[in-house]
C-alpha cells in the first residue's frame, strides 16, 4: 500500500492528505438544516450533515491529493449512524481514486489488536466467509501497549497489502508529557521510531515501509530526529495550519528523494470557508473553498519542501 | 459513578467484571448456525450470534457481579452490525442493573478526545439537542497523548457522573517495553500513575476518584507500587484467568478497605463452556457454565484478599 501511496504523491504532485474530520459547527448551515429537516436533530440527522459536507469536500478535492484521512472519532460521536456515515465516506473516497486513512489510534493486548486490524484493514471470518468490514487503506495504531499490540496489524498489513502509522510524536501541547520523557538518555518517542524501523523491516515496499509514523508538524525538530532513525518510514505529518505548524516546519520531515512524509491539514482545509482569507467563496461554496485551501497547501508545502 | 460501582461491589461482595469479549469461537455451534441461518455468514450473522450468546450470559450472571466490560474490538471487527450488537448489549446490561465499562482505550488530541468522551460517556450536540450515544458508565483511555487528550474525559465525567480508567499498565507479555521504561529513575507506568492520582483529583467521588487505571493481574509487584501511588483510584485488572494471573496475585491491588479494586475475567467467563473444568455443563448450558465460573472466582478472590 505505501507503494500505490507513494505513487499517488508522484502522480499529483502532492504530499498531502486532507482530514475529514467534520464537526457540525463546519458545517454550512443550510446543509445542516436540509439534513435536520429530513432527519431531525438526530444522530441521523448530523450523520446526513456530515455525509452530504463530506461528499462536497471528496468531489472538490479528488485529483489534487493522493489521500483523505477521516478522524473516526468525529463520526463516532453520533453512534451508529454517524459510523455508516464514516463507512460511506471511505467508500465514496476509493470511488473517487483517493486513498483512505482511518485516523482511528487503535492499540491494545494482542487477540483484541487483532480484532481491530481485521476490522479496518483485513477481512474478518464469519463461517467460512472472509469479509471486509470498514476496509480503509491505512490505519493509525497506538504504541504504549508494545511490540505485541503491534503484531497484529502488521500481520494484515502483509496478507491484505496496507499499512500503518504509528503514534511516534503527536502535535498537541501536552504530547510531550509522556513522549518526550528521557530513558536511557533517550526521550520515548526516539526509542518507539526506532521500534517503527524494527516493525517495519517486516513489511517493506519496494522502497518505503507499509509501517510508517505520526509525527506532528508541531515539533519539527524531533522530525529531523526521528527521520534519521527511521529512514523508510513514511511520516504523517498532523498539525499543519489550525494547529499551528507551517510550511517552513516541514522540510527536517523530508527525505533527500522528496518523499518520506506527508502532511495533513483537517480544520485548514475543510472548515476554510469559515477564514478570512477564503470569505469571498461564502458558505454555499464551502466545497471551492477547500479546493483552493488544498491548493495554496500544496504551493506552500511545494516553496518549504522544493 | 465510582460510588456507585463501589455500592455494587458491597451490595454483591464481588469485585468482578465479567468481559464480554466474544469471539465467534466461543459461541456455541448452534447458536452461530441459527443466526447464519437466519442473517447468513455475513457480518449482520455474526453480530446476532454474538448478541444471543451474550444475553445467555447476562441473563445468568446478573445479580452476581456489578458490572459487565464489553471490549468494543469484538464489535467493531463485524461493523456496523457488530456496533449495534455492542450498543444493544450496553443497553440490556443497563436493563439488568449491570454498570457497563466501554474497554474502547481511546485518546488522541484535545478535539478528538473531546468527541470521544461525548459519543461512550457524554452526550453530542445535535442542534438543539443533547443526544446520549453509547452511553457507557465508564470507559477505558490510552495516556499517551499526555493531559490534553484526557482533559476532555475529566469534563465529561464532571457532567455526566461518568469515570474513566486510564492505561497504567496493561497485562500484555510486551506491556514492559515502554512502560517499564525508566525515567528519572521512576519506570514511564509509574509517571502514569502519578498523573491518575492528580487528574483523578478534579473528579473525585465520595472515598474513590472517578479516575482509575488499569493495571494487569499478570504483574502484581507493580500492583503494589502503583496502588501506594495512587490510594484513591480504582484499579481496574484484567490478565486474571485465561491471562495467567492468579487469585493470589490480586491483594496487591486492594486497599486496607477491601475496595479499590475489581478484577477482570473475559475468556475465563465467557467460554467457560469450553473448559475441562466445566464440560459436565456442555453447550447447550453455556451460560450455567460462565454463572459457576463466576461464582468459583468470586470464592477464589474472596480467599486471596479476605
Amino acid at each position: 500500500m505505501i507503494d500505490r501511496l507513494t505513487e499517488a504523491i508522484r502522480k499529483t504532485g502532492a504530499p498531502v492528505v486532507v482530514g475529514l474530520d467534520p464537526m457540525l459547527d463546519y458545517i454550512p448551515a443550510p446543509i445542516c438544516s436540509d439534513a435536520f429537516a429530513q432527519a431531525g436533530q438526530t444522530l441521523e440527522g448530523a450523520a446526513l450533515a456530515i455525509w452530504n459536507f463530506n461528499k462536497g469536500i471528496v468531489d472538490a478535492i479528488a485529483g489534487l491529493v493522493p489521500a483523505v484521512k477521516p478522524q473516526i472519532a468525529m463520526y463516532e460521536q453520533f453512534g451508529l449512524p454517524g459510523l455508516e456515515a464514516y463507512k460511506r465516506t471511505i467508500d465514496y473516497c476509493h470511488e473517487k481514486g483517493l486513498l483512505v486513512i482511518g485516523d482511528v489510534k487503535r492499540g491494545d493486548i494482542g487477540s483484541t489488536s487483532a480484532a481491530y486490524a481485521v476490522g479496518h484493514l483485513g477481512r474478518v471470518r464469519v463461517g467460512d466467509s472472509f469479509l471486509p468490514v470498514f476496509d480503509e487503506d491505512f490505519a493509525t495504531v497506538n504504541p504504549y501497549l508494545g511490540t505485541d499490540g503491534i503484531r497484529p496489524f502488521l500481520d494484515v498489513c502483509r496478507q491484505e497489502h496496507k499499512g500503518i502509522f504509528v503514534l511516534v510524536k503527536t502535535s498537541n501541547p501536552s504530547s510531550g508529557e509522556f513522549q518526550d520523557r528521557l530513558t536511557d538518555g533517550l526521550p520515548l518517542y526516539e526509542l518507539v521510531a526506532e521500534k517503527v524501523a524494527e516493525w517495519g523491516e517486516e513489511v517493506m515496499g519496494s522502497v518505503y515501509s507499509n509501517v510508517g509514523a505520526v509525527v506532528g508538524a508541531t515539533y519539527p525538530e524531533m522530525g529531523a530526529a526521528v527521520r534519521r532513525l527511521m529512514p523508510k518510514a513514511f511520516i504523517l505529518v498532523p498539525g499543519y495550519g489550525a494547529q499551528g505548524g507551517k510550511g517552513s516546519d516541514l522540510a527536517p520531515f523530508f527525505n533527500e528523494d522528496g518523499l518520506g512524509a506527508i502532511v495533513n491539514s483537517s480544520r485548514g482545509i475543510i472548515a476554510a470557508w469559515r477564514q478570512e482569507k477564503y470569505s469571498s467563496f461564502g458558505a454555499d461554496a464551502y466545497a471551492d473553498a477547500s479546493r483552493q485551501a488544498v491548493l495554496d497547501m500544496i504551493e506552500d508545502i511545494r516553496q518549504a519542501v522544493g
